[in-house]
């Protein structure tokens, strides 16, 4: 690969590129303070935003007199960046939450040394010193013999701390509110131990809160960053992932193709409260130049070890797309539009083999088992425009998935299902059924999906329409597509966009799902609006700087009790409180 | 009303705002020509768009040839502003396409002057000249006893020439691709004639290119423009009305309540080529000073027909809010959110009367019969946010809209029915249903739904997400919502980012619903994408512009084979291609 006109800048620990939440003001939600909720099994505290609210003007004749809100907590992706008594240091990495949790379940060891001799390679070039992040730590990995899955524990009936931190960040205020829910630490290991859900926690990833993704629980998103041989560097991506956590990203994709993944990556997972997931394909393919008939079992292997070593928590690996499926694929309009599906066909279509992450999927989820790292089995032939959707191509290789379920399932190995690309509305319910019936309620992942191909530059909002529907209808997670899909990388702004696109498509099935206090926010936030606490509604709201920036652009005056759109003669709340009150 | 502070630009014919479509080339979407396909009942001529695309160019070993992609027609809202032959001149207007059609039935008569009380005391302001539309059309009538809607004609057996014109618009090339469709001249007839369809088709307003709304055909989109006391001019008004139709906008509604509203409206619907509606009782509070205790009806009735003579196409009542509905609203969250629906429930309590649109609703739909202005029964009682959706308030409204619709049927009236508002996804489809049930299959017509209330600054996307679900459910018409929403008036290109978003969410409805022939712009642009026939895949996009500014952020060099988002190693697509023919 020609790399060589790539800028490779290290990311410095302070003002860190316009993202520092450190200093507890800057790139912090106003009106916000974290919060800590603690365990009552565990010795656990769970982060949250919780957004304090102004009090409500009564008025009746003579009397006036204020009532006051009561504050709204919300689920807060930032980790230790939002919390002004964290000592941030990007070079140092975030602190290690999970470590103490690790060790003290005592069937796991620290190794002397990486295991990967790719990784080795690169520790030992002094070229890569400048770049390298500076804090390494060593690997820990299972015992010899030892199950350590978060999927294992729950189906031994354990209840672990990543479990109930899941479930009290899954309830927010509910407990206070009196709401009655349904997510108990006892649920939550429920549902993994049936495998509806999925705690991506890799042992070498204790910088992450645990998070979890399941139909029953909240929709979460996935954002993918990465460079390309392009564009982008080492500082750009760790900035846009430590960035697109502050808009609300559940998890991260880092899907490098450029220079210095190895190293990239390293920053990226030291600095990340949210789990990463890769599609190794990609680094694999890099290790052998890009020649594709050179792809082997033994450098895949070992760039999956090198890569559980690191923190990576879950793998994209495209198992499902067999050689019988290309014959498929030939009518289509676009043919096969996933990376590493593409990869793969032309790898067996070269060798005339069956894919090799088939036939040795068993020695796949036994290193994956051996950090807790889940699988997401990728849709290599997911529909990439209306025309083929829901097709015999992407059909086929989904029951093959369901099939890999059950073989990971029997490695305690946790799964994800990954799902299209581009299906049309009055589609999109068969997709979310056959995945339930070929794989095993395993949570579906889903990439939108896009409901039309006819606007390029809008994909957040054609996906958005489909990532919606598909999450009511079960989808445990989406991953988001930024207003850049099919043109070009996305930038900062690009990423913002796209995770709010996705913030909204999840929490709006949130809402249809009726999962248990989503809808608090939206009351707390129509009260504001209904009493014309303006800041309120911003600070509520999911992006409060766009909000206020859209009300400055046309605020020409006091406006405390009517807005621009209507004027202060016809403002319909202004008059419909009259009227109530009168 | 205090309007001193705003300044009033009168519109100039040339270099119109920077939406100047007249020269053939500035502001025209690029590779597409204006195309007229003629009738074959009636001397009509439909003005449509029409991409041209670039060859697929095929390599088989040594060999390396040609295939021309044929040329895709697409629905064109623009009128003459997109016509390069066409004389534009703003302060002369658009060219009278219906004015013939209409004198043929020889059942209207021309006016000698204009009919309503207001309009000639306006006529005879000189304070106003500099502000007035220069070129003045006498207005026209129904002659005594005849019936001139479009509905009328529909049952009478009688299809029109506006019902010709869109039964070809709705085809765009069905016929020459050879794709089955199922709207016929005489279908369109039957639809209207059923009152499942309404073409908007004031005689007062043949600048108009017939479009028709219901849920058999292309879903529409509305958009709404409008200046109030805090901002906007003329000029503003006028260019953001043309800038709507340049991007697909497929009626417009000039929400005004601030100044001079009778002469931006003139403005305004001169030079529309697409259907205009109005809330008249804005521009009726306005002329009683904003005091909604001197509201009555001799005011609203001169209103009503100053608006029909100028040439307004629909009209939206809220004559469904009845006192008996009042009470419901207390428990609400946000009260009343619609303007029109605040301020009647004001007078109703201050007078303790009943709606005087409701009273009176005879008289008003005899007036409408005699221009063939449709009616847009208003949900003055939608839902302002999720916790009010579907409540017992609005569904009492809607079931009043039901008798109202059977009523101005019997005037032969067309009927649209509004729709809300704020609701979550589960609760969607209860509306259209009650809807359906209530109304007798006339038209539904509605704003959004926004899907979530916590995200103010994108409730384009928040709503986008409501709006494709109930079109494809069997909603006609989406009314437009811009990222300004709850927050302010929005400027130019909050109006194109609300009418893409919309134009995604109807087109996103078409395929659902299996629209003939819906699919061929996606097939065509999928097909592009593949063959990396990039200028294309622009060409045929929603927003060409946008698509092209994007892709060049990201354009490094020849790209011809592969984009910066995956590198040239990485590209599924070109390896796809590679796997097929390989």
């Amino acid at each position: 690969m020609e790399n060589n006109s790539i800028t490779q800048r290290r990311p410095s620990g302070k003002g860190f590129g316009g993202v520092n939440f450190s200093n507890g003001t800057e790139g912090m939600y106003p009106s916000s303070r974290k919060i800590y909720i603690g365990g009552k099994i565990h010795d656990i505290q769970v982060g949250m935003r919780q957004i304090s609210l102004l009090d409500t003007v009564r008025v009746e004749g003579e009397r006036k007199w204020a009532e006051p809100n009561p504050p709204v907590v919300v689920y807060d992706t930032s980790g230790a960046f939002s919390d002004p008594d964290a000592a941030i240091d990007i070079s140092r990495g975030l602190p290690r939450l999970r470590e103490a949790w690790v060790e003290r379940r005592n069937d796991t060891e620290e190794l002397k040394t990486f295991s990967s001799e790719y990784c080795n390679r690169r520790l030992g070039d002094r070229n890569l010193d400048g770049l390298r992040f500076p804090c390494l730590h060593l690997p820990r990995r299972a015992k010899e013999g030892k199950s350590i899955s978060q999927m294992y524990y729950a189906r031994q009936g354990i209840i672990t701390p990543e479990m109930e931190y899941v479930a009290i960040r899954e309830n927010l205020q509910n407990e206070e509110l009196g709401i009655d829910s349904h997510i108990t630490p006892e649920f939550v290991r429920g549902e993994m131990a049936a495998g509806r859900a999925v705690i991506p926690a890799n042992i070498n990833h204790p910088e992450a809160e645990p998070m979890i993704i399941g139909s029953r629980f909240l929709v979460k998103i996935n954002t993918n960053i990465g460079n390309s041989a392009l564009s982008s560097d080492i500082s750009d991506e760790v900035e846009k992932a430590v960035w697109s956590c502050k808009w609300g990203g559940d998890t991260l994709m880092d899907l490098s193709t450029g220079a210095n993944i190895h190293e990239t990556r390293e920053w990226i997972i030291r600095n990340m409260p949210v789990p990463v997931g890769t599609v190794p394909l990609y680094q694999t393919l890099e290790k052998v130049n890009g020649v594709i008939a050179e792809l082997n079992w033994e450098v895949y292997r070992d760039t999956l070890i090198e890569q559980c070593e690191q923190g990576v928590d879950y793998f994209t690996i495209h198992a499902g797309l067999l050689r019988s499926s290309l014959p498929l694929v030939k009518g289509r309009t676009t043919g096969i539009v996933s990376r590493g599906g593409s990869i793969i066909a032309n790898w067996m279509q070269r060798h005339g083999e069956e894919n090799f992450f088939y036939t040795h999927f068993d020695d796949i989820c036994e290193i994956l088992a051996r950090y807790d790292v889940a699988v997401s089995l990728g849709d290599g032939l997911r529909p990439g425009c209306i025309k083929d959707a829901n097709d015999a191509a992407q059909f086929a290789e989904l029951s093959v998935l369901g099939e890999l379920t059950a073989k990971a399932w029997k490695h305690n190995v946790q799964v994800l299902i990954e799902g299209p690309g581009h299906v049309p509305m009055n589609m999109i319910k068969a997709n979310m059924e056959e995945e339930i019936r070929h794989c095993h309620n395993a949570p579906f992942y889903t990439l939108g999906p896009l409901t039309t191909d006819i606007a390029p530059g809008y994909d957040h909002i054609t996906s958005a329409i489909g990532a919606a529907q598909i999450a009511w209808y079960g989808t445990a997670m989406i991953c988001y597509v930024t207003p850049k899909e099919h043109l070009g990388l996305p930038d900062r702004e690009d990423v913002r966009a796209g995770v709010i696109a996705y913030k909204i498509a999840a929490h709006a099935a949130d809402l249809a799902k009726g999962h248990p206090g989503a809808q608090v926010r939206d009351d707390a936030l129509s009260r504001a609006r209904f009493d014309f606490r303006w800041r309120d509604q911003f600070n509520l709201s999911l992006d409060p700087e766009k909000a206020l920036e859209y009300y400055k652009a046309g605020h020409t005056g006091d406006q405390s009790d009517h807005c621009t759109m209507c004027g202060p003669h016809f403002c319909a709340m202004k008059l419909s409180k009259e009227c109530i009150s009168g």
